[in-house]
C-alpha cells in the first residue's frame, strides 16, 4: 500500500527548521512520499542551514500563508485559504496524500480537518487523544479537548474510534474499553457516565466497565472515554506533573547538598524515565473521527517528534484506520446504540 | 475559645490502634479535650498495647457499633444508630464537642454530617477538598467527590466555602479563587464553567477567572472550584501519580544497575519530597458546607495523620470557619448570585 504524508512544514514553535531536521532522519523506504507543505523559500533555507539536500522521497509543496498559534481557529481556517495547514489537508481530500501531520494550532487543525475532510459517517464529534505510559504498555484517553458537553452517544463513538486505533495501529487484539469514572461500580459517576454505561454495553467493542485513574495507570484498560472537558483537565495536569515533581524535588536537593553529589550517578535511570514519558518519543497523536488520517504533534516539539511520527502514520494508513472506524460506526447503527 | 474534638476512634484501616498512637503524641494544651468515640474495651486495649495511659485531655466515649468501608453509606448511617461516627457527630450537634474527625467511610461521613448537623444556610451542596502542594504554598481544589452534576450556583457556594477556609484556617488574606478549566479565556470550558463565570464575578470573593492545571501547580490561585466528578478524577490521578512515576523509575533502575548505587546518596532529598506530598503530613481535609467543623482523614492513615490533624481542627474552630461560611453565604444572597 502506498503511503504519502502531507506534512505541514510551518506548524510548531520552531518550524520549518525542526520539521526539516526531523525529516532528514527518516530512513528511505519507510514511506513512499513526504510532501512538505509551506513557504518554499523558508523550507529550502532550512535544508541549507543544516547542510542537507531533501531526501529523494521528499517533495516541497508551496503554500503562501501560515496559521499561527494566536489565530482564531475557524476564522483563520476560512480566511487563510493558502495556509500550509489548509493546503496539506486539501492534498489528503484530493487523494494526493494519504495522511496529514501538523504541529500547528490544534483548534485550527480540528477546524481545517472538519471543513475539508468532513466527518466519518456515523461519527458526530471528533476526538483528540492522550496516551499515558503504563508499566506494560500505554492507555489511550479520549476525548481530551476536541468535544465538550458530550452526550452519551458521543462517548460510544469515542469508544469505537479508540478501539479501532488500538487494534489497527497499536496491534492490540480486542482492546479493553472503559469509561473514565470516579469508581468502578456501574452506578458511579455523573449523569453522562451513568447514561453512557448501558449504551457501551451494547456497542461493538470490548467494554469492561468503569475505570478510575488508578486502574488506568496500572494498565487495566487500553482505551478510556470521557467528555473533552474532563479529558483536557486530566491532560493538562499530567503534562505538568512530571515537571512539577521535578520542581519540588529540586528544592529538596537545595536543602540536601550531600544528596546532590548522587545526581550524576542516578542520572541514567532518570533519562530513561524521561524518555518513557516524553511526548516526542511517541511523535504525536491522532485526531479521530474525521474522514482521513490526521495526526497532531505538540507545538513545542523538536526534530525527534517529526521523525518518530512517520512510522506511526504509516501504520494508521496501512491499517486502514478510517475504514475500520467507519465499519465500527455502521455496526453501532445496527446495534441500535445511537440513542 | 474552648476546643473539644470528637474523634471517631474506630475509623480507618488500623483503628483504634493508630488513632490512639497519634493522640498520645498531641502535646497538652494544644486543645482542651479530645473525645475518643468507639468501643471502650478496644480503645483501652490500644492504650495498653502501646503502654501509655490516656493523656489528661482525652476522654473515652463508648459507642457499640462501627460503620465499615464496605457499608452502604446512607443505609449504615440510618441503621447503625450507635455507630462511633454517628455518636461523635451527635456530640457536635449537641454542643458537647466543637469539631468532628474521622478516618472512616467517606460516603458515610458525608451522610452522617448531613443527617445530623445539616447544611449551613445558603449552602445547598457539601464539598470535600484536595490540597495540592506548590513550590510556595498549597492550592485547595473543591469539590473532589461529594457533589456531582453541579449547577453554576453550587460552584459559587464552593468558592465561598473554599475562600472562607483559606482565610480562616490557612491565614491567607483575600484568597484568589478560580474555576478549574481547560483554558484561561472567559469563554472557555463546558456549559457549567461558562455559566458559572459571570456568577463568580458577582460573588463576595476574590475571583480571578479560569485556571488550568498548570496554573494550579504553579500556585497562581489559592482555591479552584469544579464539579465533584471532575475533581474526583483529578484527585485519583494525582493520588496515584507519584506512585506511578516511582514504579516507572524503579523499572529504569533495574536496567541501570550502576545508577542504583547512587540511591542511598540521593535518598534524603527524596524523603523530604515524600514528606511534602504525603497526605498524613497535612492530617486530613475538611468537609465543607455542613453545619459544624468536620474533618476527614484518609482511611489508610497512620498515627501521624491523627496527631497532625489536631492543630488544624483547632484553627478551624478558633477561626470560626462555619460562621465565616454562613456570612459569605448570606452576602451571596445579597449579591443576587444565587441564580
Amino acid at each position: 500500500m502506498t503511503v504519502r504524508i502531507a506534512m505541514d512544514a510551518m506548524g510548531g514553535d520552531a518550524a520549518p527548521l525542526e520539521v526539516v531536521r526531523g525529516i532528514v532522519r527518516v530512513p528511505a523506504g519507510e514511506v513512499d512520499e513526504i510532501i512538505l507543505v509551506g513557504d518554499q523559500t523558508q523550507i529550502e533555507s532550512a535544508f541549507q542551514k543544516i547542510r542537507k539536500h531533501p531526501p529523494s522521497f521528499v517533495r516541497i509543496h508551496h503554500a503562501s500563508e501560515v496559521i499561527t498559534m494566536e489565530d482564531i481557529p475557524v476564522t483563520a481556517v476560512k480566511q487563510k485559504k493558502d495556509a500550509s495547514m489548509n493546503v496539506a489537508m486539501q492534498l489528503v481530500k484530493d487523494g494526493k496524500a494519504d495522511a496529514f501531520v501538523s504541529a500547528g494550532n490544534t483548534g485550527a487543525l480540528v477546524a481545517s480537518a472538519l471543513l475539508t475532510l468532513g466527518r466519518i459517517k456515523g461519527i458526530e464529534r471528533p476526538a483528540v487523544v492522550l496516551f499515558i505510559p503504563t508499566p506494560t504498555s500505554e492507555v489511550m484517553i479520549l476525548d481530551v479537548g476536541a468535544t465538550v458537553n458530550c452526550k452519551p452517544k458521543h462517548l460510544v463513538q469515542f469508544a469505537v474510534m479508540g478501539s479501532a486505533y488500538m487494534e489497527r495501529v497499536k496491534r492490540i487484539e480486542n482492546p479493553r474499553v472503559g469509561i473514565l469514572n470516579v469508581g468502578s461500580e456501574e452506578d458511579k459517576g455523573d449523569n453522562l457516565a451513568q447514561e453512557s454505561f448501558p449504551l457501551l454495553q451494547k456497542a461493538p467493542i470490548n467494554f469492561i466497565g468503569n475505570v478510575e485513574g488508578t486502574q488506568i495507570l496500572e494498565g487495566k484498560v487500553d482505551v478510556a472515554v470521557c467528555d473533552g472537558f474532563v479529558g483536557n483537565i486530566v491532560l493538562k495536569f499530567l503534562e505538568q506533573i512530571g515537571l512539577h515533581i521535578f520542581r519540588l524535588l529540586k528544592e529538596e536537593f537545595k536543602s540536601h547538598p550531600i544528596a546532590r553529589l548522587g545526581i550524576p550517578i542516578v542520572a541514567p535511570a532518570f533519562s530513561g524515565m524521561r524518555k518513557r514519558v516524553d511526548h516526542e518519543e511517541h511523535g504525536g497523536s491522532p485526531l479521530l473521527g474525521v474522514n482521513g488520517v490526521c495526526f497532531k504533534i505538540h507545538g513545542r516539539s523538536k526534530a525527534k517528534a517529526f521523525r518518530n511520527i512517520v512510522p506511526v502514520v504509516r501504520d494508521a494508513v496501512e491499517g486502514q484506520l478510517v475504514q475500520k472506524i467507519a465499519d465500527g460506526a455502521s455496526r453501532m447503527d445496527e446495534a441500535e446504540v445511537r440513542a
